[in-house]
């Protein structure tokens, strides 16, 4: 049999990560394939309910490294219980964030740095990563005008952190994408969903194709 | 103003110590120091909901990989919120297991290696060991009457683990404190509570000696 899929989408806050998951999920099940359609934190009954003390956390909040920790900790249960088996049986992985979210949130803007989060993600998930991942990026002003109209000024302990933070994961994120060419596609999110999702299904493309 | 100490009690289950670190906490008291009694994981608001999450899992349990992440990430909250301010105010910290139960359950029993759980260890908590340990132990047959005694056969998702992984937590115990004497005391908890309390006391006194 052979091996599915795994397609990670990255990006800040409200640059469309979800919508364009959900409408490549949609895509694909349309051609037949069978499609896991997940998200981080998150993913499985253990990872969602350490998603729940990510962006609820009680006490005084939690500190960069306990945060990162616990973003580990739910990949690995993610990877382990969902991701993997899926993969293993030939279907495909779309998930709604993965680790480089990790390396730009608590590696870069929080200060945690990039060894130690890839050492995070080696332990936890030996360092699993996907076939491709699509990085939307968005103008600061489209994506806080998307965020407060989705959150309406309710957002989480993550998403409501400063601008500066949010500059550091954007940042971040564009020094991953440079760095690792061959997996990345960086596709604006600028512009409408549907114009969005074609830039997606043209990366996604190869992909479907027979290995050699 | 001095520094003050820390203390961690060590060993299987039913070996003594939630007991003799609350007659030590008690004993330090009455000679007029500040001391904080405390636990892992929990110690804080955050590391104690991650403690819920480990002894009563959602889903299908924890992978080894999955529960060292958080135990690390319920430690890096004690440490950073109660252990380290504690000492830093000249507070005596006395706490009821500490790293080298993720070595001796995670690391030796779990089979993710002592390598990785120091590895979290250094990230999460800048590897803080304490000033002391004290490794109780207590013969298998004693620890297992104990046990059943306090849970009424209602024991949690680690303690209720078999007596194979039970034995390996106790040999991980045994390895770490030979290779580390400057810091460990090993004390059998088979006596009385009186008995083990006072080789305690003896343990700690050279702790309460002004420094040179």
């Amino acid at each position: 049999m052979r091996q599915g899929r795994f397609i990670a989408f990255e990006g800040g806050e409200g640059c469309g990560k979800s919508t364009q998951a959900r409408l490549l999920a949609d895509a694909l099940r349309a051609r037949g394939l069978s499609v896991d359609l997940t998200r981080e934190p998150g993913g499985t009954p253990g990872a969602e309910a350490i998603r729940d003390l990510l962006l609820d956390p009680p006490g005084e909040g939690w500190g960069p490294e306990a945060e990162a920790l616990l973003f580990a900790a739910a990949r690995a249960d993610h990877v382990a219980r969902l991701i993997r088996p899926a993969i293993a049986q030939g279907r495909w992985v779309i998930s709604d964030r993965f680790v480089d979210s990790s390396r730009a949130y608590q590696g870069g803007a929080g200060g945690v740095g990039d060894d130690a989060v890839q050492a995070l993600h080696a332990i936890g998930s030996r360092g699993l990563r996907p076939d491709l991942t699509i990085l939307l990026t968005v103008d600061p002003e489209t994506a806080l005008a998307r965020t407060r109209a989705r959150d309406g000024g309710n957002a989480d302990a993550i998403g409501g952190r400063d601008a500066g933070y949010h500059r550091a994961v954007g940042e971040t994120f564009g020094r991953l994408a440079e760095e690792n060419p061959d997996e990345f596609k960086v596709i604006s999110g600028d512009a409408t969903p549907e114009e969005v999702q074609t830039a997606v299904w043209s990366a996604v493309a190869p992909l479907l194709e027979p290995s050699p």
